[in-house]
């Protein structure tokens, strides 16, 4: 069976999963990289940090997924649908290697890049956004990308099996907030916490068995 | 030098201090004991719970106080201002055991309990209230007991010389938020991050020394 998974989701203390304002110069705003550095820091992304708790969890980006589902928000700055080149933010070989669903209001052809990433663009609700890439995973599961409001919507729907949340300790203050609107996530998820040297706390969210 | 310090404030995963409606039967609102249950589970609260890592974080409540700060929501519900005969939630012998000093718009006299603890009630600015508390502490440390509102102003004061708070994984969705205003505390503070076997973190802020 596919599962829904979210994986390396970073936020600060305070729950922003960005800063503000976002830019094409500044993608997560105030916050820079700092939400981000524990993982550039592991050798799965290239860095020269440990093979510890943060590489374990950041390699289980890529592990048997299928196809991504992001929202606009994550695939380029505010005003991206106007640039008829915008391929996103990570050049020829983006680090998806699967189809990847972008959702907007505003679709346009598919992309073909580099490494098997395939950006597709549609309008879709969670439910029926997870159908399309269900059907293109070829059995795989699915990775709900991002942002935070897209992951929000995924919870609200009840359609997300494993979430990993990656707790930095910085205070954003402003930004976009994960948790607003969410509530009692403990009557349906076994949470399990865990604190890494680097200073990051990782929160794995696993969906209870129905009994 | 006399210390300013908090210990054990108890948040969910999203920032909640308490949920809501605050009342006489429900102290914390819908979050029950459920922010404090790590907490009584310690041998230092005389629950049954392993002497380790929550135990010793726990003790440091009582260690070197000469008085404690708290705001007018933790020592009653809404409206014990218009009861008299009110005199907090603790019974006769409270777990303060210092001179206790209430924050409160309608102040009345001191009331001597058990145990060491008389609490006083003033209104005053987070500077004023501090030094009145320095004051009765005969050079012990003071503690700014909560809640949340009262936590953010001496933060937003710059008072604050350690913060202990403890994530429960718990989302409440909705209640009094710490950090609401809040911006930039790695800035101002070291902060090391740990887990509890419990399932709670413990987040430690040591405000770094100036150079």
């Amino acid at each position: 069976m596919s599962s829904t998974r979210i994986h390396n989701f970073s936020i600060s203390l305070d729950g922003f999963a960005t800063g503000e304002p976002q830019s094409l110069e500044a993608p997560f705003g105030h916050a820079g990289e700092r939400l981000h550095a524990w993982m550039f820091a592991t050798p799965f992304c290239g860095g020269d940090g440990p093979a510890g708790i943060d590489d374990a969890f950041a390699r289980r980006h890529d592990e048997g997924f299928g196809a991504e589902i992001m929202g606009a928000n994550k695939f380029g700055p505010p005003g991206w649908q106007d640039d008829p080149d915008w391929t996103g933010w990570w050049g020829e070989d983006p680090p998806f290697h699967t189809p990847t669903f972008v959702l907007t209001h505003r679709p346009r052809p598919p992309v073909e890049m580099k490494g098997g990433t395939t950006f597709h663009f549609l309008t879709a609700d969670p439910v029926e956004a997870l159908e399309a890439a269900r059907d293109a995973a070829s059995g795989g599961d699915v990775r709900i990308g991002g942002g935070a409001t897209v992951v929000r919507d995924f919870l609200h729907a009840g359609l997300v099996d494993e979430m990993h949340l990656v707790l930095v300790p910085i205070v954003l203050g402003r930004g976009v907030r994960l948790w607003d609107g969410i509530e009692a996530l403990e009557d349906t998820y076994e949470i399990e916490t865990v604190s890494s040297p680097s200073g990051v706390t990782h929160l794995s969210f696993t969906r209870k068995a129905v009994t």
